[in-house]
């Protein structure tokens, strides 16, 4: 049986004879008793087993190693130690699978730095088991969000043919052989002939392909990977993450900015249900005062604010800043954190400079800012970037050929605009930064199982 | 408010006004009143409109074009005709988008061939409004499967600098300009200087990553998109698709053989439950009996037989074959059928001949076969492949050595064989084989918001 079975009902289980199989993660003993912290994964504490000399195979079983596969049978009784309220007295202890004496994880503290280069294992770690599992349950809270509010979870393709994001930013993908690659009678590398019949791509967001099913279901979201080529060593940065696009026909930026509070509110208290030690893990051990930062958010009203008032408090403030503020510009790392402190809370900052921001961004009335709005947390900075869309086709075609958006390959998306466009907004969540955000984590590698960084990808 | 909300409790708004933000998919109207079949696409049905000369748009509305975007308002009202139980009968009627004369889906048949050619249109059928709906909630139904069984929802990497699958079948990716590639003093593409410091790829499975995190979560299951280079022009071929790869540490064959089919048919169950409509439709015009046939998957055993008894059963039938049935082959297309029309249900076909299998599998005592086992179902074929793993190290090294598998980049997968390795299984399913599956639709570019097939990559 699984351990979380037997933990969440240890009651139902007292004085009965149990089997579970799992691994070892310490085996402590003496001459005549030993103590095993056994984990099956399904459970975040390891469970105690306790085995004296009545077990026949008792010198086998003391000199067993972490790491170690085992099948245990016991009776479950209450312990006399003060760390746990019942462990098992192991009546056999069958080896599945031994460890060896080279086994990276030990029972002691090892750094991020090397669990990093041991990636495939880190896992057996408490904080790296704790981030992955809530990494789980918060991708369930998303799909349980969306769905019981009727959106369509929408498979964006990840190949595109279309290049309209800027090739710059996008993996290129073939299936020749990059040492005799076929040229045309220009000399050039000739894409007819690779398997697509032209050159393709990684895309780096499925939201243009997300908006032609929301003319049509009315909400949909994707959630799945994204790759992107950026050259950034940062602790936030990776070119291969996770993304959330949800995309809503009949919806304005208030009404998408009502969206995405109810939805981190909602993951929020999903996550602090399903993953309560876990949670308090992290908040013993990465980051002091979490949980009551996320009940905070979770209780609070978001502010919402327009960019020109936000950089007038930045200009107010009595604070000398590495990078000025300016009312026609995007705001720094610094900035954010200003503002989330000064709100003691999330902020929306909607209404942007048009030229900072994508062509798709609807104009204001203004002609000079667009209806764009990130959201703003404290501790994290931006954590989801959203806006209407423009549903003008006129003003569309236009800020396209302003900016150099090549239009042929976006006839369907112009199109939608000609048959039955409506207003609409979405927005983009970037899983990775959640996790960090939930689970204190400072750094995207620690939260991607393998993760892809410049000049990085093991395994 | 949703038209799905509005008819799961019509009751609650009789005589109540409501407001309806939709799509018309029809207008069809007379000199006095008329109807408009409106559409949100929160529920596969559309709710019918009725208006007449007391609105004082009544000329403007009676010319609205299908495919427009409209606010509606009025009360609901029981319904005087024999097609629905309620309607609305409208007070106001605004045009947020209209739609234009070129607009290509009209209330009339579309062959499958053409809506493929505007595939961004096409989910606004009902054909398509059916099938990507169900393909939301049996994604959904798989996700709370696996949650509520205490997996861990693992995020396999996509890209890989592994070369393990046999670089032929894998996409690779790059950064650079193929017209201006770097190279090396021996005049090969230097691949140090791309992002990754060296060849990278697109993964065709998430299993070698998936089992070492089975072994430490117990159960963990992958689902997201697999790109294969495979140049296959058929039915069931696509180079982008969705899998779902569930391993399970502690679980044999004949253990992963009831995963399967209770996962199975916890899918049917829970599709069926929550698209019953779409079921209706699929049944009725797509493949007749198809629900029949489900509820009969849901209620069987399903058959476990030796690939050895397969082949000897298909030896003795009756039937003059394309292809022989053969101990040491795999089995045709033809075999398929024919085995699960004699059993008349879902048939599991385990213990294959090693040579026509992976690396990875276990090897039986035989030392002929090894435990890999595949899902046949009518109808579709094999929906499932699966095995139990290979846990012996020696046993694992000399099978990769035999099939000239490089063992320098998976030093970590046969690891898992040295430290704390358990028995374990886990299989493979394609999502869109599910999907064509619950369907009855039998082209895999159908069930599939974006095709990449080959020489095809649009959108």
């Amino acid at each position: 049986m699984d351990i979380k079975d037997l933990c969440e009902s240890i009651k139902k289980y007292e004085g009965k004879e149990v089997t579970l199989e799992g691994w070892v993660r310490n085996n402590r003993n003496q001459s005549n008793f030993g103590f095993i912290d056994f984990n099956d994964g399904t459970y975040f504490k390891s469970f105690q087993i306790v085995y004296d000399k009545d077990l026949k195979d008792f010198d086998m079983v003391s000199k067993i190693r972490v790491g170690s596969a085992l099948r245990v049978c016991g009776k479950i009784v209450k312990s006399e130690g003060s760390n746990q309220s019942h462990e098992m007295k192991a009546t056999s202890v069958e080896v599945l699978g031994d460890s060896s004496e080279d086994y990276p994880i030990q029972p002691k503290r090892h750094t991020r730095e090397f669990l990093r280069e041991v990636a495939y294992l880190r896992p057996r770690t408490n904080l790296f088991n704790a981030v992955f599992r809530v990494r789980s349950v918060a991708a369930q809270a998303i799909h349980e969000y969306f769905q019981s509010h009727n959106y369509v979870y929408f498979h964006s393709p990840i190949i595109t043919g279309a290049d309209c994001e800027g090739s710059d930013q996008m993996f290129k993908i073939t299936t020749f052989d990059f040492n005799d690659l076929p040229k045309d009678e220009k000399g050039k590398v000739d894409f007819k002939k690779d398997l697509f019949g032209k050159k393709a791509y990684i895309t780096g967001s499925g939201q243009l392909h997300g908006e032609t099913f929301a003319m049509c279901y009315k909400k949909i979201y994707t959630f799945g990977p994204t790759m992107r080529t950026e050259k950034s060593n940062t602790k936030t940065h990776a070119n291969e993450f996770w993304m959330i696009e949800p995309e809503v026909a009949f919806c304005d930026i208030e009404g998408i900015m009502d969206i995405e509070e109810e939805m981190l509110k909602f993951i929020i208290n999903y996550v602090m249900e399903k993953c309560p030690l876990e949670m308090e893990f992290f908040d013993k051990f990465v980051e002091k005062g979490l949980i009551e930062k996320l009940n905070k958010v979770k209780n609070s009203k978001f502010v919402r604010i327009t960019h020109h008032d936000a950089i007038k408090l930045l200009k107010e403030a009595k604070v000398k800043w590495e990078f000025e503020p300016d009312y026609n510009e995007d705001i720094a790392k610094e900035h954010e954190r200003y503002i989330t402190e000064y709100y003691d809370g999330p902020v929306f900052i909607k209404d942007w400079p048009k030229d900072i921001k994508a062509f798709y961004m609807k104009l204001n009335d203004d002609n000079k800012t667009v209806a764009g709005v990130d959201l703003e947390v404290p501790g994290a900075g931006e954590l989801i970037g959203g806006s209407q869309r423009e549903d003008d086709y006129d003003k569309l075609i236009k800020r396209m050929k302003e900016m150099n958006i090549p239009q042929d390959d976006l006839v369907w998306y112009t199109n939608l605009r000609r048959f039955g466009g409506c207003y609409h907004s979405g927005f983009g969540l970037g899983f990775e930064r959640l996790i960090m955000y939930l689970t204190g984590v400072d750094n995207i590698r620690d939260v991607i199982p393998y993760p892809r960084t410049p000049n990085s990808c093991d395994y």
